[in-house]
């Protein structure tokens, strides 16, 4: 899963962010800086494990993820990825680029449900960028996608970055 | 731990709400009736296990939730509770009173770091209920304390309730 996910990830920095000068001959691979106005994106497809680890983590039994059944006669398709663990994909995104990242604010706007099987497109968008005592307070867009271009979840995040340049990215998969 | 979680969760419900009539000299205990003003509350202490679990289900493995001295060097005291599972509180509380709720929106402001081992009470209040076919679309203010009066997480949630009498609470710890 490791390599596979690595190069999503290689191309999850918008492809119009420059290179870091590099001043070393010997030195690790250039960093990518983030500017306004990039984008970055990861893909997550959620499973029933996924929803029965996040609910021993979270202690959230909501029987809407859990009982098909109760789920259809609320209205929907069948049972639910819970909301949060979608939009849990905003901080893992800023964090697995910029190590460090500190949460400030998230805003969430639950669009459409997200169904076990579902691929999620989750996106943040850098709309601000301001320096502030060699730290870097950023605000982001966030929203997460499934089937193309169906919108599931839209806000806002900030969060205070150590520096702009993204790191090689080592995820959890 | 059940026994002591239900004991918990019985002094949730603000003492002010009112029960429903009951009909049936047979019927199950009366249920409380949530109206504006009334206050849920539960307390969680966050370890170690919940915060690797969290990050497991939700792959956020930034260094700030698993490297002392890196957080430390950040600012902090030591390492941080993932924020978003410290929000989770809220879904869990709502949900835990009325199973099916669905959540609409979410806004969270962190505003003081939670640390392993923490006591954090969540706390949702509801601010206003609107009757809309037969559901009920109801604004809570949300607020996460530690050291008993300081606020970690401020914000606001929306949730559609499929009714507005609380469950018998029936936790998943």
């Amino acid at each position: 899963m490791l390599s596979r996910n690595r190069m999503l990830i290689r191309s999850l920095v918008s492809s119009s962010v420059p290179c870091t000068r590099n001043f070393s001959g010997t030195a690790p691979p250039p960093r990518q800086v983030l500017k306004t106005g990039d984008t970055l994106r990861q893909t997550r497809i959620f499973t029933n494990e996924d929803v029965t680890a996040y609910s021993k983590a979270s202690h959230d039994s909501n029987p809407l993820h859990f009982d098909s059944e109760f789920a259809r006669n609320a209205g929907f398709e069948d049972r639910l990825v819970h909301g949060m663990l979608v939009a849990a994909l905003f901080p893992r995104i800023i964090a697995s680029h910029f190590p460090g990242a500190v949460y400030v604010s998230q805003s969430l706007h639950y669009k459409s449900p997200v169904y076990i099987g579902d691929a999620v497109i989750g996106e943040v968008q850098a709309t601000n960028i301001r320096e502030n005592k060699s730290r870097y307070i950023v605000k982001f867009s966030t929203k997460c996608f499934k089937n193309d271009k169906l919108l599931v979840i839209d806000g806002e995040a900030v969060a205070i970055l150590p520096n702009l340049a993204a790191e090689k990215v080592n995820v959890m998969d």
